[in-house]
């Protein structure tokens, strides 16, 4: 049994898709959750940008005797998992990138897989590296998608102008005029993009599969934590939710509920300075 | 006379469109421009959070000896100019609103002007405030659009795609059915938005004067500096240029050289850590 809390870091608010995931599958854990929103997106930013900022979160998440830390954000998880673990070695770390893929490879039955997400992820090839390590003769397609995150936090999230720029990112990879040439599962490779899900299918059509990894992580957590014996000590039921932000306060509460899926109070939530 | 660099600060490039005003005007001086790629948008966040990033951006910038800075930022010239202002309170500084806002009140022949801008920008009412300040009859309609932040970056500036973003901001303000109440004049409140200009004209009509802070802050600029004898001994023509950035050099030089108008070279680049 381990009683201290699982961290969870994400530039903002997305990887709280992530916590509601592991809320669900381990009710009665503990969680922290730190999104860097005074210098959100990190999705368009260089590698060692995004690595510093990540060593600077987990710095700060590590001062809560964390038994376990999830890289909420497919940016991070890409771009910067090597740089962490080898900060902290004998900290379990999980990312979003390896459950992510499994989940494709499960879904895809041609193996034939897209992929959407940020520059920075995309640029990063994590997922290309993580589905061919499943199955070797997986045939890739990946395309960054930014505009997507600023829509999301614009709360635009469906509607004629969200299909527009859906099929603007999507149409060169779906509207193939030789359906044996087209993926059949997309994967959403970003915590943002579940948001979209209802437009990006009515874009793709009802034969591709969109897979996102929150569930799968949640699902890789839940086993590690059974196989260490680190389950918390359920006695008392419903564990806690803790929030750590960089910027306003009332501004992640508002917007992180609709990733969340239940209300944020605003009293679980803290100011801090990176 | 004073040949100290004139210095710009932005949260990324977009204000290098005023650096390009202040070239054309004023060639001679000497520039020193910091872009806060690291951490843009500021647009999106909150007031404390921008000042805080202003006045981190502002110290390293007051490193070079300046003898004038231009907040060439809307959002940080709406929200964060009082706080700078009080800390330096010997330095000459220009925002970019309050040219603006007098560039709309001399284009407007009827006194009826919409703004679009940043989150942050419209939310801290500063064009209204500086535009009422010239013309206290002004009617004045004000709308956030962020959307076009992450277009720019993204090199997304034409086509139905960015028309149709265009519309959805533009229309309720613009498709009106009784014509008198529609502005004669649109203040592009975001150094990033002149990009969008042939869209955005085609969205909103020829009958409605775009206006941009660029060109009338290159003028205050001029104007103080020949007030306070400050210009640049210019025996040796040609002034200098020089970058900070906080994120990747080649990224920045690539996107800067569309906002620019000119090449501009890597080895003018420099990257600072705030």
């Amino acid at each position: 049994m381990n009683n201290n809390p699982i961290g969870l870091f994400d530039s903002g608010v997305g990887g709280l898709t992530v916590l509601r995931s592991l809320q669900e599958v381990l009710p009665q854990e503990n969680y922290i959750y730190l999104g860097d929103t005074a210098r959100l997106p990190y999705g368009t930013k260089s590698k060692e940008t995004i690595i510093r900022y990540a060593l600077q979160c987990t710095d700060k998440l590590m001062e809560h005797n964390l038994k376990l830390l999830v890289m909420a954000c497919n940016t991070v998880s890409s771009v910067a998992l090597p740089a962490l673990k080898e900060k902290y070695p004998h900290m379990d770390i999980i990312g979003v990138v390896e459950p992510g893929a499994q989940a494709a490879c499960i879904a895809s039955q041609k193996g034939h897989i897209a992929i959407i997400g940020t520059e920075s992820t995309i640029r990063g090839k994590a997922y290309e590296h993580a589905i061919l390590a499943i199955n070797k003769h997986a045939k890739i397609v990946a395309k960054p998608s930014p505009l997507f995150v600023a829509m999301a936090e614009e709360g635009l999230i469906e509607g004629p102008l969200v299909e527009g720029i859906a099929a603007h990112y999507l149409d060169e990879i779906f509207k193939n005029t030789n359906a044996a040439n087209t993926p059949d599962t997309l994967v959403l490779g970003c915590t943002h993009f579940p948001l979209f899900k209802k437009s990006i299918q009515n874009v793709v059509g009802n034969t591709v599969t969109l897979v996102d990894s929150a569930q799968t992580t949640a699902k890789a957590v839940q086993q590690l934590l059974k196989d260490k014996n680190h389950l918390r000590d359920s006695h008392d039921s419903q564990g806690s939710m803790r929030f750590l932000t960089t910027d306003d306060i009332a501004k992640f509460s508002q917007i992180g509920e609709s990733f969340l899926g239940i209300p944020l109070k605003n009293n679980t939530v803290e100011l801090v300075d990176l």
